[in-house]
């Protein structure tokens, strides 16, 4: 079996992304895997295609906010329904590309750092004061990461980065693609696992 | 751990409702529980919710057709994708209804006839023609079954459940409610078999 790369599409305010973020790596290193992190917002790909979040569906909202928490139980991951959900993460996402673009490794470790704060913590990604905490905890200069995200270049960067993932056929988060074969949900770890494992089934 | 009753609400033109039919019994057979088959439109729900099919959303649609045969795969379910798809299916389900009143146990058989007859073979369940061949197949007589989904009695049954479906919190199928505890999709199976093995988690 050949070393395998695989594209992970997350969104900072899908819990879904979270709990697949928490598993990814490890499952990736079992099968001599790499995984590309890629930040996405979900809310303007859920405008350009139509599509809404599934909490926005009064009928489903409840069963939603349940199974978050009941699917991180099940996969070990601590979780707690924030309770300002969904938030807009757009300068998580920005200083997210810098990082990937210009320090490589660090920028996964910022993902996993700001979804475990926002979700387990119930920080607030979208308030520019705890944004600024957060960097500071993960040891960058907070003035710094907020002229990163007041960047254009890393507005651009991100909106290119959407864009991209669109045209792959993105359409949800986490989404994954492994030998351009596409799996949407952290409900398909165990499909990707077998991927990763046998191949093509 | 005491016996449970298990409610599985499918539809006949679902995928994976029809995956997962092909599995519930046996895993309700393995912890001493009991399904309680229930046969809903989801056209009508998702109508009444104001949601859609995926396949109805274009960039959804061909990840989805993908995603149904590897499902499918993956459990070890024969699948083909229909041609026609998705299609009306209220005569089958108030033969369902029918049965399910008046002969009982038969009703889930002839939910697991219908739903391989048209994912593993193709055959258009809303063809009356095609469904008089089914009944007959399935020990019925083709007369009687058309008089039964051309009957008030049954439309309203069907209606009825629907209904019922509804206000329990049904918006998908396959759904699922055990200790009314409600579980979403053909993947939640694993979360299903965890909380009958060990209860509440």
């Amino acid at each position: 079996m050949n070393p395998r790369f695989i594209d992970f599409y997350f969104d900072f305010s899908s819990p879904y992304s979270y709990i697949a973020s928490e598993w990814i790596e490890a499952l990736a290193a079992r099968h001599g895997s790499t995984v590309n992190w890629k930040a996405i917002l979900l809310g303007a790909i859920f405008q350009a295609a139509g599509l809404k979040s599934p909490v926005d569906y009064p009928i489903k909202r409840e069963y939603s906010f349940l199974d978050f928490e009941r699917s991180a139980r099940f996969a070990g991951v601590p979780l707690k329904n924030p309770e300002k959900f969904p938030i807009p993460t757009q300068n998580a996402a920005r200083i997210f590309w810098w990082l990937n673009d210009k320090r490589d490794a660090t920028a996964s470790h910022w993902a996993r750092h700001c979804l475990r704060a926002y979700f387990a913590r119930g920080v607030d990604l979208s308030d520019p004061a705890r944004l600024r905490e957060l960097a500071a905890e993960f040891g960058l200069d907070p003035a710094e990461a907020e002229s990163v995200w007041n960047d254009p270049t890393w507005k651009v960067r991100l909106k290119a980065a959407n864009d991209a993932a669109i045209a792959s056929g993105v359409f949800g988060a986490p989404f994954f693609m492994i030998d351009k074969e596409p799996f949407w949900g952290n409900d398909r770890r165990a499909q990707i696992e077998r991927w990763l494992e046998k191949g093509p089934f």
